[in-house]
């Protein structure tokens, strides 16, 4: 079962990356109001129960992909891809 | 109009955080099959029209935030945001 995690910084946080993405592009004659830059984790976990599957994501999610006092994440059901 | 950037390594690519995030969780007992860590990124773009909007985050997505040679990247529209 596949699951996608998208993580960004806190909108509290100073976003460092994301106002240097937002610089470059201004420079560029782009038109951008806003950015921010987090991360993106793909999982796949081996449980045919959803529930299951979903709890165990987030345990790893807390335990080792996110800083809850600098980020926030939320994950979501990915479809299945067929070998 | 908010849009969503998945960027992920391309899977011939040696993804070497995505096995160290592998390895810490197998060692530490979870059940994890897969795991590819990429970035996320969210801009806002002051357009009306969807496709014009589309079209500059795509632009913006291959000047910086993508390396073609080892990414791949899905762009996806947010809902907005009520201030």
């Amino acid at each position: 079962m596949r699951f996608g995690i998208q993580i960004l910084p806190r909108e509290v946080i100073l976003d460092t990356q994301g106002r240097a993405v937002e610089q470059i592009l201004l420079a560029n004659k782009m038109q951008i109001s806003h950015c921010r830059v987090g991360r993106y984790v793909e999982v796949e976990v081996p449980f045919k129960n959803e529930a299951e599957a979903l709890k165990e994501v987030q345990k790893m999610t807390e335990f080792v992909l996110v800083n809850p006092l600098i980020e926030v994440y939320k994950v979501s059901r990915l479809p299945e891809v067929n070998p």
